[in-house]
């Protein structure tokens, strides 16, 4: 097998890890109304790629943390996501049909279960980092507030109000800047250093990890904002179109513009990750991630 | 000043406390977006009686722990308490039109501020019970944990699940007292044995706290019940009457029945009170919240 396979089914391997471990996590039948548990799985468990858990894993990784021993925070960070991409779909919110190729939760189901389904898998972090006793109680605190600042009034629940209230308003670069932040970047930030944490990294790691994880938040969403100008329904797996009233990076500065400032976001990162000793795994992981949706756009 | 007033007056200044530190725990002006900082403030620092964070310092205080050591503990748990009411006040919810006297956060703002808002809320108990460095990092693993399950699938996310999609076969009376537990014992236990664990009370001395806030739930839930059978909007400050067509233990029991299973509990409550050595303060406190209910009803 040669190196490229091998660095496939590894990342691979700790992808299938990482779902196995969410249904174990995830609340089983019979123990919540059914309903209830049903749309949480749905959400929970539907094909992803696992983006911030394997941040996380491959972080902890590379920085020397035992195996397995940063499993349950990397799912915990994916329930913060499902979550949060559940309540940002809600009918009062962006009111998506499609999310990972399938019906949104709230069509799937109805809105309220949605809701209940995403606060509970928000909450259910909390569960999740508060009981992995193979941490120390100190490490746990620290990580679940550092969760609790990432998604809080000045994470993603300010980022989809600053989006839902003053998009109108953002048309400079720095305040676009600020909401992508919000909305994605927090997120992948404490999911980066929350590897790093686990495995016990120097501050300067930590804080290095940060800028990482900035920056690729930013490229992501950038990403994300070309392939709703440009892509289809079909290659995103969920609504596209839906920002075409909205400013964006695209908008704000045309699609040549947005893929270069793209490409400088994923530079800034690159080099961040080189000064954390994380350019191997992490690098080559995020920068396959990346090419792959080059060429497929 | 007789007993009786000194009493009333430290309960008040507790009260007071609780407000003051909420009000600086909120998230401030200009901290996140406007409306949704607006509205945050508008649904926490409504006025109430914050009995969960009462039920903690009393207990805290009772129990030896410093002054003011378990302020914070005790907000984070009205924070829970208010973000489960914007939650379960919601259009898709119990549709709910008044809270606290005041209109519903979604009417008075809108659904996607009122639900940002509620999980806004919910997340910020965490970010403070994380945060909150009097106390060692263990405890706070711990309270975050206790609070995390009490908003979980087994606890008031579940209570809500089952009382939106299960009420109708709801029939017998032990269905019911489990519904109730989830929806409100389990939030009041988690108070109650968070003031004793920032107390280093006993495990037994933890879990006689955890029997007398069950009980005390279950309490204050027929009494809701009854209230929502006999009484006044504006006794209540909120919607009455809505659980007209559904089964509760006034309508399984009558009112007299549900009368007779609420002293019950009350007494059940003090014995366990007693127990963990709490009955002065805290009992007085439970007490005279109920007389006076009583009274007025």
């Amino acid at each position: 097998m040669d190196d490229h396979a091998a660095f496939l089914q590894r990342v691979e391997a700790l992808r299938a890890g990482v779902d196995r471990r969410l249904a174990e996590l995830a609340p089983a039948v019979g123990s919540a109304p059914d309903r209830l548990v049903e749309a949480v799985r749905y959400s929970l468990l539907a094909p992803g790629k696992r983006f911030r858990p394997m941040v996380t894993l491959l972080a902890a990784a590379e920085l020397g943390a035992p195996e397995g021993a940063a499993l349950d925070v990397a799912c915990a960070f994916e329930m913060i996501h499902a979550a949060s991409l559940i309540l940002d779909d809600l009918p009062s919110m962006d009111d998506a049909g499609l999310r990972r190729g399938l019906p949104t939760i709230h069509r799937a189901f109805d809105e309220a279960t949605a809701i209940l389904a995403g606060v509970g898998l928000l909450n259910q972090a909390y569960v999740v980092i508060a009981a992995d006793q193979g941490l120390p109680a100190s490490l746990r605190a620290e990580l679940a507030g550092r969760a609790a600042q990432a998604v809080g009034f000045s994470g993603l629940i300010a980022g989809q109000a600053r989006d839902l209230f003053d998009r109108e308003q953002l048309r400079d670069p720095a305040a676009l800047e600020r909401l992508n932040h919000e909305k994605t970047g927090v997120l992948i930030v404490a999911a980066a250093q929350g590897g790093a944490l686990v495995a016990g990294a120097s501050p300067a790691v930590v804080e290095a990890m940060g800028v990482f994880a900035r920056h690729i938040g930013l490229a992501f969403q950038i990403r994300d904002d070309l392939i709703d100008a440009q892509g289809s329904v079909e290659a995103a797996g969920k609504d596209v179109g839906k920002d075409a009233a909205m400013a964006t990076v695209a908008s704000t500065l045309g699609l040549a513009g947005a893929g270069q400032a793209m490409e400088a976001h994923l530079a800034k990162a690159s080099g961040a990750l080189a000064l954390a000793g994380c350019d191997g795994l992490l690098g080559r992981y995020v920068g396959e991630l990346f090419a792959r949706r080059k060429a497929a756009a």
